[in-house]
């Protein structure tokens, strides 16, 4: 049985490997349009903070690896551009422009995301980058050392922009971010998102919201943005408002696609072509909250999707829960966690959401070095049940987000979750865990 | 009404403020023995490893503001002795030697535990101590001042001996621990234990263990502990072989005793004399993964049961679904944490347990400064539930033992804890977090 998979990443060769591994007859096929797989795409911006470290760094299983020891046809420089469900076919071309065609019994698509371009002039300049894949961070490494940048202008202030902000700073950069919108992190409280702003603005990130890039021109060796109000002058942009699924290719095969135009596939990874499975950001899942589709590109329901591919083709059938949507980064000395619906996203879900934002020390009272941690709490006032949480400190945010995601996935109610046996010692937080403080609260308001 | 809280601390000092906080008609009266109420206990031996700071530090709220503002009748200096349920009277005899006795409509008994003291020659002696309450912890911190104390031996290895070995390293001390059993943390697999002992000795701590004391002599201004083999010199002893509940004033009048000796109450905190409750270390409580009574000693449940206490005595029904077992302690630059129950807790409550023992990283691939974490996971393989977890690391240990514990009070399977969808950034765990790998590895032996 020839088993083909689209994309060479963390969904796309966890299936690969998995399946291979559970059943060896099988033809595993993967076909990856540049020549990096199976590398850790959330460490580009850690990577590229450190002058001294290579992309190569990043990559977690060498391509002859899962050809010679995995047994796996690991086809890179393969770029697939056409998929015939009616022939169970995949077809494209190579990097040398030599055209593939494969036959398919069971295939996976796992193209992943791409980041937003926008149309404005002069987005093709050179020294405008996005983030996108190992190639994009070994240039803009060599960009930055080779032209002697001084100065980025980061567009965009989601996570990646964020991490980017904190990479580029400690290479020793001036760093401007810039976004359209006004606010920053839209998805938590105001006041939670002042303090992130605070710590950037700390650490010397010169933040512009609220102005929209017009065009980007080049002045010599300097690029210079332009907004409605102000010309910002750099050495190097880089483009981070957002990504969007990779689900082209599904669409010209006439597969069904759904939230954001990312892969719809069930709850067994199939897409509406039962041999044709969407795995990783370039498809959907369900929100363990809602029980609605969502489309939340992060790394560990791609791997975990991968390997639910993986055990179907091979005949373990295997359907997933799904998501809650729990995910945590870093602005400099800050961690920021959230798992489950913000506000409005719980609005729209149909709930009656209520919300406390509490603050409190990340160790016990008079314990030494303690910090602020915020716990932003939200609620459902019909049902009572928990419906997401956001955390915000310089210690304790990051681990502590995954007892609200179990909570969330057994769709607990706040006054259930407010009575959890959660951990206590002097160095590791309050004798009330402030999730609990914040559950006790909300239960107040519910 | 009269509501009477035996016992100034956690439980009682939580109840009583609750209570006429909820109910300021209430006449709520607190009989404390000692001189001091409301203080961090656990924060002890924090304080004491910090010469510059004083014991008062660790109270959380002085005696005259819950006598000023609160309007509690707070009576320090005051031993309870004697219950007599049936004229519903509490009576015993103040610092000053002087009787007293009151009449109660409903009674908190919140004496907590007390150190196990071995009845062997020379426990009595000058510079043999036990850590108790805050008045032994100014004693300890004056002595080891004036007596410059140079050497401490520590009988016991639990975690307030663990901690306390620490303290005593902050100080400059020598410090050795002895304990008449072999093995190092029981209740953990070994070679997690060994990686305690590890960092215990990598800090300078000599260890004696399966070495019991059988007396202690004055020798000079040194103690000299003897053990079957050795005798061992020091400046100060101190004794923290474990915890029994301070439940005699239950037993005498009549109330039924529990788990170790701890007043058994319901899920209303009642004991078996429903206007009598019991909270905190002196009590017992229901285990949310056995559903049978447990007895752990711990802040948390102390502080939580004495809110319930306060909400049944005020007529608002709250019943408390149990807990966990969720701890976690500090030794030295390792966090230790564990939820539910270890292989022989589940063996003994009737499960067939399984277990795992997974070594991870505490950052992803690739990203600097990552350490070991290590997950101990055990499952029931008759019904699939997780039964608990104990986890070791230098980071990341001590917070993400509570999605554990969530997962614990829901009663999950390991099948559907497995599938959590957890936090991942590089600077805070594996894509997959090592609590899942530790489910996935656990589930291929269920």
């Amino acid at each position: 049985m020839n088993f083909i998979v689209i994309g060479g990443d963390a969904a796309g060769m966890s299936a690969a490997s998995r399946a291979k591994r559970k059943n060896p007859e099988l033809k595993v096929t993967v076909l990856e349009m540049t020549q990096d797989v199976s590398y850790s795409a959330c460490g580009m911006p850690y990577n590229i903070a450190d002058a001294e470290r290579e992309l190569e760094d990043l990559v977690v299983r060498k391509a002859d690896v899962f050809r010679k020891k995995q047994g796996i046809n690991l086809l890179t420089g393969h770029r697939a551009e056409k998929i015939d469900p009616s022939d169970q076919k995949v077809s494209g071309v190579t990097v040398d422009g030599t055209p593939f065609s494969y036959p398919y019994d069971k295939l996976l698509i796992a193209t992943g995301a791409s980041p937003v371009i926008p149309k404005i002039p002069g987005i093709d300049l050179p020294g405008v980058w996005v983030l996108k894949n190992l190639e994009d961070g070994r240039r803009i490494k060599q960009w930055i050392r080779e032209k002697s940048v001084g100065k980025v202008l980061i567009v965009g202030m989601g996570y990646i922009a964020l991490e980017m902000a904190e990479a580029c700073k400690a290479l020793g950069l001036e760093v401007v971010l810039v976004k359209p919108r006004n606010r920053l992190l839209p998805w938590m409280a105001e006041e939670l998102a002042d303090i992130v702003r605070d710590e950037l603005e700390s650490k010397g990130v010169e933040l512009y919201p609220g102005q929209s890039i017009e065009r980007i021109d080049s002045e010599g060796d300097r690029l210079s943005v332009k907004t409605a109000t102000a010309a910002l002058e750099c050495d190097m942009v880089l483009v981070a408002i957002g990504v969007r699924p990779n689900s082209e290719i599904a669409a010209r095969a006439g597969l069904l696609l759904g939230k954001n135009d990312s892969i719809a596939v069930d709850r067994q990874l199939r897409s509406s072509d039962p041999d044709i499975y969407a795995a990783g950001d370039c498809s959907d899942a369900f929100h363990v909250v809602t029980g609605e589709k969502t489309w939340i590109p992060l790394a560990l329901r791609a791997n975990r999707a991968g390997w639910a591919v993986a055990d179907n083709v091979c005949g373990t059938l295997v359907e997933l829960p799904g998501i809650a949507g729990t995910a945590v980064f870093k602005v400099f000395d800050m961690q920021v966690a959230r798992s489950g619906l913000n506000v409005k996203e719980a609005e729209a879900a149909g709930f009656s959401p209520v919300e406390v934002v509490i603050k409190a020390r990340s160790r016990a009272h008079a314990h030494p070095g303690a910090s602020s941690l915020w716990v932003q709490m939200i609620g459902d006032s019909t049902s009572g049940r928990l419906l997401g949480a956001i955390m915000l400190g310089k210690e304790g945010a990051a681990h502590r987000i995954n007892a609200v995601a179990v909570g969330l996935h057994q769709q607990m109610t706040v006054a259930d979750f407010s009575q959890a046996d959660l951990a206590y010692a002097p160095p590791f937080g309050p004798v009330w865990d402030p999730m609990l403080t914040a559950a006790n609260q909300l239960l107040k308001k519910l």
